[in-house]
C-alpha cells in the first residue's frame, strides 16, 4: 500500500472521493502510521450545533493541502504512511452511547500503536480519547490544549458531561496530568470569578491572549517549555482563533488568535511523545466561505509535520 | 392583562423584544387562552441540527404577523387570549433528560386547561407532549400529521427514540388512535416496502402528494373527513412543504407540498375539539432568507384562526 | 444611435459594463422609446429595507436577457429603442425630497413622450410617477396592480407616505381611477377586517390567489377585462410571488403566485395604452442566489414584450 | 462484492466517506451493472460556474438518498449492482483535452457493458458521451433532454463547443437521431426567432412548460411517446427546474419546472433500453441550502428506479 | 427585583426570550443603574441599510455574554442593576420624527438619573442623545469616538443630517466640547483634503490606526489621556473595527482595528464619569456568522465593565 | 472630457451605473492617462472559480472608493486623468484564444502610452500582460509580485499555462526580469522541496509573511528596496491577504498577511516608472460580504496614489 495523496497536478483538486488530504481510505486494520479519524460528534454543544459535519467539510477543504513543510523543511507524506481511516462510530442523540464507542475504537487504534487526528464533533469528544490513552498508556498524559475556554466547568442542565467540562473530567478523572500540561489562547469573559478555582488548584499553566500579544510573539514562543518523554496529546479547538480567523464554530470568542500564531506556536512545540491529537468545534453551517475548515486542515497539517519530525 | 400585538403602526414591526406574533410575554400561569412556546431542542435529529434556533427566529419572523383571516373572516387577536409563554426547559445534550422537561411542563399546562402551539424542536419533542394530553384527556388522542416523512421509523443506531419515530411510539405506547388520525404531504423514498407495514397494520391514514395533486386541490379537499369530538392535536413538519418553500429543515425531500396547498388544508379543517398543535423541524441555520420561518409562522397563524373559529 | 444589446456570443454575458438587457446606456434626451431607470430608494420601506441596490443588481441579472419572446412570436429589441438611461436621483435619507425629484425626473420624461419601466426602490416610489403620469397625460389613470398587499394602509409611525399606502394616496389624489384598476395576487393576513374597506368603498378590482387558483389559470386568464384607451400602468411588487420565486423582498407573504402564473397573466393582459410601468420591492441583500433580481428583469422582458406588440 | 448502500440506522448519514448514495467506490473494473460517476468539468460555461463542485455536493447530499420507491414499489438497490466508480479524469482548463479523457473513460466502461449515469460538470460534457456511446452502440441514439434551453445554439466567442451547443453537435455528428429524440421544459426567451430553426429543421419533438401545464401534468404524462428499443439516454439540466426549485445552476431561467412534475414525467417513462443518463449544470456555489444537489440526487433516484424496472 | 441574568447553566443559551444578556426586560422606570436600549433606525445611512435589525441581533448574540472580567476582575451583574429596557421609539422613514423621539426618550432616561448603553441603529442616531445628554448635564461633553470615519463630512444629497456629520452637529451645535473629545481608530481614503478642516479648526484628537500601529499598541495605551470630571460619552461605531472582524456593517473601510485592540484599549479608558454610551452601525444583513454582533456584545461587555469599575 | 467621479454627496454611492471608482466609461482611444480594465476570465484556475465576476463586483464595491491619501496627501483624481476603459474581449472556454485577445488589447493600450490597472480574472490573465508590456517596452520587467503562492509551479493536467504558472513563463520567456524582482506574502505548505527550485535558479526575491512578521513591519518597510527605472509592474494576486481578510478567492491559504500590512508595504514603494498593475484572483461567489472587492478597491486605490505621485 503506497501512503501517498492523489496528485493535484494530474487529477484536479476539486476531482475525486474526498478523503483527508486526499490521502488512501483504508482498513482501520492496515499498516499506516497516523490515522486521520472523523469523530462527526455534535451533541455536547451548548449553542451552535454543527460539528457533526466537520468532517465532511474538512475532508473537502484538505484537497487544497500540501505535504512539504517550509520551515521545518520537510515533507510529511514521506516520512509518514498518512491514511484516512473513515469515522468513528457515533449515536448523534446520545453522549453515552458515543462516549462506548469512541472509547472502544480509540482504544484499539492506541493497542494497534497507531497515531492518528481526531476530527471532531465537538470538544466533549476529546474526553473518552483520553480516557483511552491514558489506559493505554498506563499514566496521565500532557495535554496541550488550544482554546478560548477553560472547558474546566461545572455541569449545565444536570449534565456532567458536555463540550465545556472535558479538562475538569480529564484532570479529576485521572487521564490527564495538569501540571504537565498546557493552556493557549484562553480568554474571557468568564461567568464568574470561581471559574478559575480549577485550574489554580490542579496548577494547569493557562496562556491568555495577552500572554502571546502582551511580550509579542517571538518572546512567547521563545518561553516555551521544553517537554519531556511523557505521553503527550494536542488538543486543538478551532475557537482558540478568532472569530474573523474561524467564524465556523459553536460558541465563538472575540479577541482570539490569528492562523499565523497558532503556525508559529505549533512550529516551535517539541514534542518526543506526540501520540494524538483532535482538532474540534468546525461547525459547517456557520462557515460559508469555508475558512474554518480550511484552517483546520492546516492545523492538521502542521500536527503532521510534528509528527513527521519527531 | 389585554392579549394584543404590539402595533405595527405605531412600533415598526423590526422594533422590540421579539416575542410571537409581538404579544406579551407572559408567565405560564396567566389567563391567557392559548399559550405560544417553544421547545428548542434538536437532540433527536438524525442529518442537519439547528431546529433548536426555531423558537428564536420564528418570534423573530412573526413581527410580520396579523390577526385577520380573509376566508375565516375573523382576527384571532380578538377571539382568543394568545400570548407568548416562553420557553419549554430543556437539557441539549440529553433526549431523556428533556422528555421529563417536556412532559411536566405540558401535563401542567393542560391540567390548567390551556390550548397551545408549540414551536419545536425536532420531531422528537412532539411524543411528551402527546404522552402528556392523551394523560390529562385521558384517552388516545387524533393526530393529524403534516409531514414529509411517516414518523413511525425503527430505532436507529440503538435508539428507540429519536425524531423519526415519534408516531410509531405515540401509537404503540396508546397516545393517539391511529385509526381516527391522518398524515398528509407523505411522499418517499423509503427504506425499504417494510417501512410501510406499520402504518398498514396500524391503519393510519396516509395521504401523499400524489393523493392531494392527482385529483386536484379542490377535491381533495372537498373529501376531508369530519372529524368527532375526539381530543385532537396537529403536528406540523415544516418539510411537509417543498424544499423551495422551506429549506431550513433538517431532512429535506423534494417534491413536495406548496405553503398555498397546506394553507388550504388548514383552513379547510373542521377540528371541534383542537386541544393543541406543534410546528417542527424549522432549521434556521439553513433558511438564509427567513422564508421558513416565515412558512411556521403563516402555520401558526391558520392554526389560531381555527383555534379562534371553533 | 443603434439600441441593440451587447450580443452574448461576442462578448460573454458576465462581461462588461452592466446596464440593463446590455443596452446602450444613454442620455435622458436621447432618441428612443422607452426608457429604463433606476429609482434607488428604499426609505419608505416598513421592514426589511435593501431595495436601494435592486437597479444595480437587476442590470447584473439582465446580462443573462433575451429579446425574443417565443408566444409572442417577437424580439422586443427589433420594435423598440429601448436604452438604459441611468437611476433617478434620490435622497436616501428623505422620502419628501425624494418625491420631488421622482416627480420631476418623470414628468419631464413623459413630456419628452418616453415610456419606460421603473427599477424601485420601494413602492413608495410608485406613488410620485403616478402623480406625473397623471398630470402630463391629464387624466387618473388605470393601474394593474400585482402585490401580495393591497398598499391601501392607513398612516404610519405618524407619516401619510410610506411604501404601504401609494395605492391610497393615487386613488385619494386622483392619480389613479379605481374603478378602471384591478389588483393581482393579492393574499391575507391583514391587520383588520378595516384593511377592505378602501378598496370596497372605490370598488377596485382585487384578485387574490384564491381567485387565480380555484378555478385555475386558464379560466382566469380567459376572463380578464378588456382594457379600453385609458393611459395605464402596470404596478410590479415583487412579492405578489411566493417567497419561494422572490425571497429577496422587504416583506414577503407566504402562498403567492409563482413566476409562471405571472408570466401567463402578462401574456394575456392587452393594453392599448401602456406608458410605464414600474417593478419595485426587489431587496438583494435577502437574495443571495439572485433568483428574485432573475423574476425581476424576466417581468421587464413581458412587459417590454406587451409594450413592443401594441 | 455487496453493492448495499452503508445503513442510516447503523451509521449516521452525516457520517462516513462520501460516494454517491453510501455506496460503495469501487474500481471501474469491477462487476457493478450500473456505475454512478462525476465529470467535474465546467469549462464550457457561459454565465455562473461552479458545476464542478457537483459531484462531491452531490455525493454529501444523497448521504439522504434512500432505495424504496413508492410508485414503482421496488428498492433499486435489491435489483441492481450500483456503485460509485469515482470521477471521469477532466483538465478544468481544456474543453478539448477534457473531451477525450471523458470518450476514453466513456468507451471503456460501454464497452465493458456497463450502464450509468454520469454527474456533471456542464452540458458540454454530454457530447463526448453521446459520441461514445453511438459508437459503442452502433448507431444514433435517442436522447430525452430535461432542459430549460434548446442547447442547440451557435458557436459563441469563435467557439464551436460550449455548453449550449451540445445538441446541435449531437445531431450534426450523428451521435443522436433528433426525431426519436424530445425536449422537456424547455422555454424562452431566446435570442432570436431563429434560435429554433435547428430544432424545427431536424424535426425535434420540443416540449415546453406551458405543453405541460395548459393541459394538465396528468394529460401531459397519459400522451407520453411509447418508445421502441433504440439505445436511449436521459440528459437532465437540472435548470429545467424553476429557480425556486433548482437556483445553484449556472444560467437559471424562470418559469420553470416543480421537482414534483419532473418526478412525475420520469415515473411515466418507459424505456426499454436505457443506457446511460446524466444530472448536469449543478452550481453549490449558488445553492446555499443545498437543495439543487438535493434535487439532482432525487433524479438520479428516479432514473435509477427506471433502470431497475426495465 | 433582581437584575441577574438567566443563567446559562441552568437554561441553555439558545433558549428564552431574547433580551440584551438574558437581563430581564423591565419598565424604563424601574430601578436599574444601566439601561441598555435599541434604537433601531437606519434612515440616515448612506449606503448599506439594516442596522435596524441590530438590537435584535445584537441581543440573540448576547447570549453568548458573560458578566466577569478577567483583567478588572470583576463581575458587572454584581456591581451594577443592568437591565434590557427594550427599544426607543423610532420613526423608519423619517429622521426629523425619529430625531424628536430619540432626544425625548434619552431625554428623560437621563433626568431619571440612568446611564445606558444604546444599541443602534446608523450613526445618525447618537446627534439626539448627545443633545439630550448635553442639556441635561448643563454642559458639552467629551465624547470617546471609536470610528474609522471623521464623521465630521458636509450635507449630503442637501440634508445636513446624516450619518457621517453627527460629530459635526454635535461640536457646531455645543453639545460636545472637541478639545476634551478623541477619536480612535480613523482611516483613510477621504473625499478631499478639507475632510480634515473640520477636526483641525476645532483641535479634535484624532487617532488613526498608524498611531496605534507604528508605535505598537503597549505604548498607544500608555499614553492615553487621563481624563478629567467632564460628563463623557462612548459612541463606537462597529466599523472601527477592519471588516475582517465587523462586516457586517454600512460602510465598511479595510486596513482597521482587531477586536483584541479596540478590548485593550477600553480596558485602559480611565472615566471617572462615564454618562453612556452607544454602540452603531452594525448591519445584521451583511453578517452572515454573526461575528459583527458578537463583537458589539463584547464591546457592550468591555464598557460595562468600565461602568463598574468606575 | 472630464475624469471625475460622480460625487457621493450628489448622488448617492448605491446609485447610478457602476463603473470602477464612479469613473467615466470611455472609449479606449480617449485621452485618459490610466485606464482601469477588467478582465474578466477564469479558465485559468485550478480550484474554485468565479473571478469571472470580479471586474463587475470590484466596480460595484468601488462606489465607496475617494480620491484623497492621508498619508502621501494627495488626490489621485485631481493628478491623473483615470477612466474606466471597459472589459477586454475575453473567451471564457479557452484560455488559448483569451491569451491572445489580452495581448492585442494591452499591446495597443500601451502603444497608445496608456498605464492601466487590470482586474482579473484569474492569475493565468497576468501572462499576456506581461508578454506585451515587456514587447512594447522593449525589454524584461520588473515584477512586484504579491502572492500567497510562488506561481512558478510545473505544468498540471498536460497544461503549461494556469494560474499557478504565470510566473516561470514569464521568467522562462522573458517577459520579466527575475533578478529585479520581489515576491511579497508567500507561504506555504508546498508540494514539495522542488516547488523552490525555479526561485533559487533565478535568484528571485522571495519574502514570506515571516519575513514580514519576524522584524516587524517597520523594519521591513524600512529595508525595501530603492528601484530604478526598469519598467515595473504590480501583480496583486488577493490571496497575499489572509483568508480572513480575503476568503473571496480561488485557493485561499491561512496565515496571510493583513490589509493593513499591504496597505503599509503598498505605500512605501517608489516606483520610478511604474507602468501597470493588476489585482487578481477575487471571485465574488465566495465573498459573501463583499470584504473581498472591498480589498481590492482598496488595493486599487494605493496603487492609483503611487501612480498619481510618481
Amino acid at each position: 500500500m503506497e501512503y501517498k495523496p492523489l496528485s493535484g497536478r494530474e487529477f484536479p483538486r476539486f476531482s475525486g472521493i474526498k478523503t483527508f488530504f486526499r490521502l488512501p481510505h483504508v482498513d482501520v486494520k492496515s499498516d499506516y502510521d497516523i490515522g486521520l479519524v472523523g469523530v462527526p460528534f455534535d451533541g455536547g454543544v451548548s449553542y451552535r450545533p454543527g460539528a457533526r459535519f466537520a468532517p465532511t467539510k474538512i475532508r473537502e477543504a484538505s484537497s487544497l493541502g500540501r505535504g512539504f513543510h517550509w520551515t521545518h523543511q520537510l515533507n510529511f507524506f514521506e516520512h509518514l504512511k498518512v491514511a484516512d481511516i473513515g469515522d468513528c462510530p457515533v449515536v448523534p442523540i446520545s453522549l453515552e452511547k458515543t462516549y462506548k464507542k469512541i472509547e472502544t475504537f480509540f482504544t484499539q487504534l492506541m493497542k494497534d500503536k497507531k497515531r492518528f487526528i481526531s476530527f471532531g464533533g465537538d470538544h466533549s469528544t476529546t474526553l473518552p480519547i483520553l480516557k483511552s490513552a491514558s489506559k493505554v498508556y498506563g499514566k496521565p498524559l500532557r495535554v496541550i490544549h488550544f482554546d478560548a475556554h477553560l472547558d474546566t466547568y461545572p455541569p449545565a442542565w444536570g449534565c456532567e458531561y458536555h463540550h465545556g467540562s472535558f479538562l475538569r473530567h480529564a484532570v479529576d478523572e485521572s487521564y490527564v496530568d495538569p501540571k504537565k500540561s498546557m493552556q493557549i489562547g484562553i480568554r474571557g469573559p468568564l461567568t464568574g470569578e470561581d471559574d478559575l478555582n480549577f485550574v489554580k488548584k490542579n496548577k494547569l499553566n493557562v496562556t491568555t491572549v495577552d500572554d502571546i500579544r502582551v511580550g509579542g510573539l517571538e518572546k512567547f514562543i521563545a518561553k516555551l517549555p521544553k517537554f519531556d518523554n511523557t505521553p503527550t496529546y494536542i488538543s486543538f479547538d478551532i475557537d482558540c482563533l478568532d472569530p474573523a480567523y474561524a467564524p465556523g464554530t459553536g460558541t465563538p470568542v472575540v479577541g482570539g488568535l490569528t492562523t499565523y500564531e497558532t503556525q508559529r506556536i505549533l512550529r516551535a512545540l517539541k514534542i518526543p511523545n506526540l501520540i494524538g491529537a483532535d482538532i474540534v468545534e468546525v461547525s459547517p453551517p456557520y462557515d460559508p466561505t469555508d475558512i474554518t475548515a480550511l484552517a483546520a486542515m492546516d492545523t492538521a497539517f502542521e500536527i503532521l509535520c510534528l509528527m513527521a519530525k519527531a
